[in-house]
């Protein structure tokens, strides 16, 4: 076949350059999508080697509007950073939708670490009050870096509280947000000390089934949101029931979660999927005073809406291995 | 990071010489294992781009025993012969079960075609006479071919006919017939020359939600075996209602096509799973007289059975693209 398919490394990928800005942008262009009901995205099924809690998904995702089709296959093994290897790996394949035919296979750890971040400032845009310029992050890992970077291209960011059981983990943030985002870092050893005050607040924690529950009742502000990015673990089950809007990305997802998997427990009901949000279909933030809440899952959408983007600019740059069919 | 990855072309995975008697021996293996309840194979999602029968299927497994776990990534898209390209197209991701990191992508329409074929043969085994030496094949494309040479693997075959609605595709299948597998090779213009008198029977011509019915009742004679590759597509309802037994290789995914995809209607009731057959848990052929049938879905274990030798032997002989992850 004279056909030829596009492999993107890791490295590759992160070459291409596409900025968090343009993510965001075609983030919330596929929320727009599937909130006007036209995104095909079934359900993710799982295999699960090995002991414990080693997971791999597929999913798969289909958006007319961006013409992109394709998979994600990717792996998350709790015991791997303890072998020195990422935690989250896997590839993306991305297809022809006029032949089907694969067009590129590519690394999907930079893609899932930015358009996570990317959902998160989506939410954000809807729910944040627009001079939002406090932000406190919980747990200062790859997905505290790429929230901090997502939400200082929506807000006006100022000054940032870290908090990380892991000192390297929140020193490490802090010279990000110091160096890179020139914003100013405050290192906080009392985790209410990156929630009180804060008009953002984002956890970036591992995702438990028993939530630890660290942040308590009174600590969200008024008029503060929040990304929870490791889902309901952070909180305590009256600090999540301050919440006046509580949303997430995916509906049926969540539903599928709280009801088989056992995440969710005692968390408020879903006033809105953020697709309802984008297209107007529901109402974002509407005074001044009311804690608002994200718990988004991560949706294959999210995946395919960027990996065309990345593929064109490897194209025009002259990056990746061309490989036959 | 140091890991690297191998990529195999359509031609790297055909050139890697893995054989159908091997394919065969492994794939009868995965049936046994999902007879034990060993393999861990959630529905297999799919995606339809464009209008018409246009599909994406995501199809992972992984087999414990096997050390294998992966995902196919497979479009059929009944358009593209039409433009010079193959209906099925496809890779596959295979996965080190210890880390969840991607070990190999290679192409899957080699893989495809063959452990289809395979499939057909364990059923043969089970459910075929010993001697069966006389084979009738309707619809002589890839399938046709590779189900050919399983059957060869496993059977005397002397004579086979040959039945196709474009001539040259039966010619092909003759020339392969006689000149590679050293068979008698008749090719028929009247289907029914291509089921009665032959102890095995092959339908593979395209999978139709609507039958086109071109097998009449009493033309499969007694003690026949019947793979239906195109699932019910070739056969009156009466003609397959002479069925004996009337056998699948998966359960649920049978009664999901059944169900909710339309397939299969007014077919006779499942006897039993090819994994029932392999373990021994339902009894296969009993008498010479009986008319059996299988109606093979093609699974996603058959796929990752396979791919483990092909990453082994393209791994020993220096085939294929290593690139880093």
């Amino acid at each position: 076949m004279p056909e030829k398919l596009l492999y993107l490394s890791q490295e590759n990928v992160s070459s291409a350059g596409l900025s968090m800005a343009r993510i965001i942008e075609v983030v919330e262009k596929g929320f727009e999508e599937m909130g006007q009901g036209r995104v095909e995205m079934p359900p993710k099924p799982g295999v699960h080697p090995g002991e414990g809690d080693n997971f791999i998904h597929a999913m798969p995702a289909y958006i007319p509007a961006m013409n992109s089709v394709g998979v994600k296959w990717v792996s998350g093994y709790p015991g791997n950073p303890a072998k020195g290897l990422p935690y989250i790996n896997g590839l993306l394949i991305y297809n022809d939708i006029q032949t089907g035919l694969p067009l590129a296979v590519m690394d999907c750890a930079w893609i899932t670490a930015m358009r996570t971040a990317a959902a998160s400032a989506v939410s954000a845009k809807y729910l944040a009050r627009p001079d939002a310029s406090v932000i406190g992050i919980l747990a200062c890992g790859v997905q505290g870096h790429t929230n901090l970077e997502a939400m200082n291209v929506l807000f006006p960011l100022k000054k940032v509280y870290a908090f990380d059981t892991i000192p390297e983990q929140a020193e490490a943030l802090a010279k990000y947000g110091r160096d890179t985002l020139k914003l100013e870092v405050e290192i906080v050893s009392d985790p209410k000390k990156a929630v009180t005050g804060c008009d953002i607040v984002v956890t970036s924690g591992p995702i438990l089934k028993t939530p630890h529950e660290t942040i308590r009742s009174g600590w969200v502000d008024e008029g503060s949101f929040v990304s929870c990015v490791d889902f309901d673990s952070f909180f305590s089950r009256n600090a999540l029931n301050e919440a006046d809007k509580w949303t997430t990305d995916n509906l049926s997802q969540y539903t599928h979660y709280k009801e088989n998997v056992g995440f969710f427990k005692d968390c408020p009901g879903v006033y809105a999927e953020l697709g309802e949000l984008v297209t107007g279909k529901k109402q974002g933030r509407q005074t001044d005073g009311e804690r608002t809440f994200a718990a988004n899952l991560g949706l294959a959408m999210e995946d395919m809406a960027v990996c065309p983007l990345i593929f064109d600019l490897a194209k025009k740059k002259n990056i990746g291995t061309w490989l036959p069919l």
